[in-house]
């Protein structure tokens, strides 16, 4: 029988991939499309530690690239569990790149949300743990997460944006105090 | 010397792919990074065409997935520049997964917008030509783009809330129609 | 019941493939076995698009390369069923190399004809529906379909050249004439 | 400086591939896609050992797959140059499939012939080393290369039947032996 | 200029890897090629950490695989810099692999030592810092490597056995405690 | 029924790869994981030739890698099963590299012992014939087989040194001769 509840810790992964020829642009460093393709997976395997339970990727958040990762070099990709609803889960996943050769020290790539879906063998929805955040940064972002859901939902066209009522105290702060 | 600008039909790119065992997940279904790997790539080649330059990815909009592609099956991708902004350039990408084997037709896996820097050699940005939508499709998505684009900003934390005067319009049309 | 005939449109495939590092020979062009592959795959979708079965390449007829395609260039890929033989379909498949950095514009890089046959889950050959084509090219590839046809079963040892009626026309003009 | 000629046994290869999952279509046979880019590669090899230069495919003859390969099977190829003209050579390349497992020995796969030419690097033709054939099935299949040749040339466009007189031979031998 | 000495801690490295249906043999478990080949890269990221140079594998010692990873399961390695000497240094790596779904706990694959001699430009081998163990482990992990070192030259036929005064303390203790 | 035993002939395996982009390191030569990868292919494929079961990695020896194989250069491994015990094999695998470009021979790229483990389909260990060795190679793999399995059994920890018969003549020859 699977626990009511898991801590964040326990699905911790990090993932050291170095940067092949294969996975670079004409400039040399490290595509997009490789970037999303690693956060999907060990997103993906934080997730299913905390469920024991296959998932499937739901929605990846707003992704914006900070800074290229060159051939050669080695990207460090981190993810846990950073909030548990029902039978979905949301992984938060921070990536870093480093040049090595030149001793420069990580530089962050970029962070993100994904949600998966956890799914019996015919591929239906199944309930989750919940999840117990224990550190600071855990606690933040477990707060986070019911905004974060808030928006993708409203972008998804599935939640009125007057509905979003985490939502509002992201965007308008000021107008709320008004 | 490059043209002040190009046609949204000029950066239109069609990518077929069949499922392959390494793509898919335990429940036989294409995985979610493999998908947004393609994404990658196709949005790359139409930002491509439409600048003739070296281009890197900048970010990825919220993506949801809809629908699950079988092993074996086929998965579509249709992209094309839907709005240049100086050295950047936002592609809209539908992919559609089909069964062949059981003939049911096209399902829509997913729908995103990603954007793209053009850059020179030394990897510094690049002014790009302009966009021409010239079908309703294309122009809805042209005139979509600027509050996507605030949107964006908003969420990297580059642009405080009030100031997004185009994603008010999305977000509280009940509110300021009071 | 699967339909008597179906047009040849119903199988169109477009691939559009950036050249990665690991496709290029040492100039750095795409190898040309890396194109077969593409070509075999775009093919095979074709023919399971006419007749929704598990598809097994039979033969590929006589390629020749016709144009380069470079590192970080674009290789696009169309193919359509051009005729339908019992359990056997010929597709043609056209493939165009460019170079868009240089905006050169696109070149043909070779056309060929490859043959697949439709089979069970035992793997044994089960009847496809008829192809009717539309337009003049359709119609001229699939005229000519019979001569190749023939001459693949010559080569194969599988036909006298004396009783290749049709590959006469195309080979022995002048001789005929006299 | 470049030897005249080479015997044919020092372009000989053998590349023995076990196939993997990803090779495969749903019937798990491996895709004759993968055939024929290990194909290329073995017989490109074939021919970089004949001219140590680098090489570059110009075409594949009609090639008819004759036997299928099951995942978890071992595929061998067997290549050596055929014949050498100018800066083109010819390569033959026989591929056998077997079930291990089954113990039931080889079978033929296919047997192919591929052209290459070999390349300065600026990509500009150079001439090779003439093929000395010393057994009975090399100097039957340098002996078949000139037929072939015109076979090629006669397909591409690039020569008319009726100067294709090595090709008489082979598809008119009763006509001519009226 | 490089340090003189850095810590063990410094080069460590956590790789974590799905197995995918193409790194899988008959049984579905992950082959020890594949295996392998992930070790080679975790350790040389790892020499790479220690040195900031290229590094070049130079040998890998006696490995047994304790346990099987299967299709769909997750395979860790860490690894660790456990010497350094002169222009080589050794690498710690230990695999675990893991069946999530079954929620059976890590299990370990195997542990390794692999050797890599850091290069210039030109490929010539260039001094490292010495390395500082702090742990436990990495303490005893240290004082093990001129042990496996003498082994790794008797075996190579690079050191005559009665030289390899270390290595005696590992295979005869009876013997020389007479 | 399977034979009693085989020749070591009936496993010769030669596989020829081209070194590609993606299996370099960053001074352009094979990487070892891949050699390592390509190691386990054909010895895993000898030794399928040899018992026609599902093999299993059970351990590799210590390997030292004496030569590099550039981009764009050959890599060619020959193995055959040198001892069979029980249910398990030994397999020997030599690579040689070249680099065709230069002509100038092949180099010894390593040379390794691996052992494989015959099982059925529920992955438990199932006899295997004897093998028989012909040449003056073959016998002196043979017989040295004995002592390199000591070997790894003492390094395994399943061995006490001093039980180790075989082992001691090939390290302690001198003491052993006082």
């Amino acid at each position: 029988m699977p626990p009511k509840s898991k801590k964040a810790s326990e699905s911790y992964v990090t993932m050291t991939e170095m940067v092949l020829p294969n996975d670079t642009n004409p400039l040399n460093n490290l595509m997009g499309g490789r970037l999303m393709h690693l956060m999907d997976i060990a997103a993906a395997i934080s997730a299913q530690k905390h469920c024991n339970r296959v998932v499937v990727t739901a929605s990846v958040d707003n992704v914006s690239f900070e800074a290229s990762v060159p051939l050669g070099g080695v990207v460090t990709l981190q993810s846990h569990v950073s909030r548990a609803f029902n039978s979905s889960m949301e992984v938060y996943v921070e990536a870093y790149g480093e040049n090595i050769l030149e001793g420069s020290g990580r530089k962050l790539a970029y962070k993100a949300f994904l949600t998966f879906v956890a799914v019996d063998q015919m591929g239906n929805p199944i309930n989750v743990p919940e999840l117990e955040p224990e550190t600071k940064k855990e606690i933040m972002l477990y707060e986070g997460a019911l905004r974060r859901r808030q928006l993708r939902l409203v972008l998804a066209g599935r939640m009125k944006p007057e509905e979003a009522t985490e939502l509002k105290s992201l965007f308008f702060k000021i107008k709320e105090g008004e």
